[in-house]
């Protein structure tokens, strides 16, 4: 039986402001990519948000971003490699407190914004940001953008790492996405954007913008959360993966040094 | 052979501003309170910090505190029980993957400023704190003024507790600090500031400021970093200290579970 | 006639984060409080926000609040009075920024949450926001609560003042707000809190919690745009003062040395 | 008789944190750039560094940033035209309320760091800046690199600008500065240094890196407050600049329209 995980960026509240909706997305997926403080999640956002997925039995994973409030984490900034394994070794700890705190175990690490998208593309920051999280627990998957160098710089380290996919993002010839600069960049159609994965996980490739067939790996896939269908697209979508047989678990985990019970499952790298 | 613990609030630079003489005062201390972002210490400060004093073989702690760069967290501020679990419990994660990263281990926590100083008096905004440290790692030691709420709710916690006392301040009759607004909140006089340690430690009392004698326990010292003649004190006190048969180390810390190894040395709770 | 000001605090969406419903609700106040960036209101909000209130003929406010946006400006901290002064200057300036390249200009001061509380009480501090409004520039409107501290030092420093009333908030004996953590803070009730705005306007005085008559001075009535039938019960309101005779607009303004037209109503400095 | 400005960027201290030399560099220049509070510069620091550069009677410039504390401003950001509008608008709008509260006024407009780097090379970016400034107040002087992007945005918008240039930095062919990532960014000796201005001064050009003779216009030289001996270079360069008969001040400022004796050295917008 093939599997496949479902990731959703989560805990994106702040503060008196509330974003997302975590409460229904929460129970469609099996793995949340839950925000650190630095784009968004203040410390009772990250609180409630870890408690909520342990209860939903979703694996918790840090959402890392630039420090960057008011952008959202959206904006490229210019780090150095030191910053950048500073800033993610910090948010991982943090976010892993809550996790310990509520009884579970930190899982993943997927990096935010446009942290994610620099990685995807930039070899000496992809080199820091694994650096950091084999620094903290050698365990942990490190997801990033499927044919990334997020992904090379995390195999290199020793890391597991999850391809990520979209459903509803167009790709270019190089496996990268479409910029949503360009009008073309979303994938509207929600039958579309269902093709799409399973050609990605039937196929082990996407017809990318200009027609092309780009080879990519697809070990989970984003689901989005703010737009207003979306939530209803993550139901239908999970109901046609688990139809045609997939399941919808998280990435195996490796045993971890510091959980000497965490084996017991079976897990194995 | 008895012991005693010197401890400093170190890693209080941020970004490009230095602060405090963290290199020459490392080596005369067995402890080391560490800023974790909310008043000071960036990243890279927490990550350098942390390195140099696993170097001195001083034994790290989080100093966590209220969320307040430009007031440096000495601002009290309304914040519940709720949000003081929050905030203590991400700076603490956060410190911790520095010490974890750099192969080190967290060993106590000190809150820093106003939240040390409200935490003093305030039982519920302790008993917060003390849950945040105890949810993290049952094995850390909470570190707070002697005799204050916040020894008593991390007592009642579970928690090992260090109580705190300061060389070169006034006590009142209840014993607490006399304020520094107050023309004589500080002792100038070292010779009389290395006395009045000597006098906690042998009599396990104070001279409060009207005379009075207070009782206290003396598990650690505060040496300050900020003043011109600070590193010159602290060297004097440690020889001192020395000469009359004192052992200068950091609180016995308790086996982690997660640390296997960590009974090796003897320590017990 | 007899007139009376409306107004609410708009412009508190952060970068992604959206809050209130600034469209719906400043077509139907005479005075909007503009938050300025230290417990919301990013400067694309700010823009955005001044733009729209002038767009509906909206006279222009700062709403400064002390620096805490994880707490919406809403916990109270120690600021000295220099503090206070400082940063009150500063997000009226900013705010004045944008009314000014908007071709607007800045009307009133009304400060934001705690600082407003604790303003209402404080008279060191009142004095010290009032310093800085008047630095600023003489000729605007402070706005603080009715009978309160805030009002008085605005007064004795020169300033021309407006008397916060609240539609559903109860009162004590003392002309203070009935605390938010009471069951009976609010009220819940609509036709109550219309009669309450009238009976404030037509006797000057309100009914305290105990049944008490508070004398009080009404010069503007607080509208929120949180609650889910806020902007209908401002239409109601709206409506009913009107159609007793009340014109609504804001408070009159001196003429500014800096606007030669603004003496136009008589009202010289 | 020819003239000069010399400019400064000071009141870069934040809260508990000490940085430059304000007091020792104050008197020597006749410009100050004063951090708005991204990179540095509390309110409180902004109010007392802006009294000091009034009572040395030095012109009062804003410095604005990109959002940035921890990297102090030196890191490149991926912001939009819009964003950087309302960020140059937001931080002149709160320097100028420091200015107009103290009895002075604003004079300049200077980027800080990553900001004025990227406005350098960046068109889209100085017209935002241009614009902000522009809008603020069009009499305004904005200050950019010599040969700048930024000097040609403010001048198509009708602003007066001040080409600025530097004593100690190596230039490269195109008129930019050669990155400090080189080991021959910076001319140590103070001497060649001198040398660098007055041949700009004389001629109207500078030798760059490879030799070559590039033209440029030197209204305002830099002058740096953190290397040990700044004050002093500071000091014998305007020394020897007035030696050899320039008068050093702050570039001619426009009328006014908000200061009717602004005009009396008969430069009318």
């Amino acid at each position: 039986m093939r599997s496949i995980d479902l990731n959703a960026d989560v805990g994106e509240s702040y503060g008196a402001w509330r974003m997302g909706q975590d409460e229904a997305l929460l129970p469609l997926v099996s793995s949340a990519n839950i925000a650190c403080g630095f784009h968004a999640g203040d410390p009772g956002t990250m609180h409630a948000t870890v408690r909520l997925a342990l209860s939903h039995g979703v694996a918790i994973g840090a959402h890392p971003s630039l420090p960057d409030l008011a952008g959202f984490g959206r904006r490229a900034m210019q780090v150095s490699a030191n910053e950048a394994y500073g800033l993610v070794l910090y948010q991982v700890g943090a976010l892993s407190a809550f996790a310990r705190a509520a009884g579970g175990e930190l899982r993943h690490v997927k990096p935010h914004g446009a942290l994610y998208n620099m990685a995807a593309r930039d070899r000496a920051l992809s080199d820091a940001i694994a650096s950091a999280v084999h620094a903290f627990d050698p365990t942990l998957v490190l997801v990033g953008l499927a044919g990334s160098a997020l992904v090379a710089a995390g195999r290199e380290r020793g890391l597991d790492c999850a391809e990520e996919v979209f459903a509803d993002r167009r790709y270019e010839d190089d496996g990268s996405l479409t910029p949503r600069t360009r009008d073309d960049a979303l994938i509207h159609d929600e039958a579309e954007a269902r093709a799409q994965v399973f050609g990605m996980l039937r196929d082990g490739e996407v017809a990318s913008r200009s027609g092309r067939r780009v080879p990519l790996n697809a070990d989970t896939v984003c689901l989005h959360g703010d737009a207003p269908r979306a939530v209803e697209f993550a139901r239908t979508l999970r109901a046609a993966l688990a139809e045609a047989g997939f399941e919808i678990r998280a990435p195996r985990h490796r045993a971890s040094t510091r959980d000497p019970d965490a084996g017991r499952d079976g897990r194995a790298a």
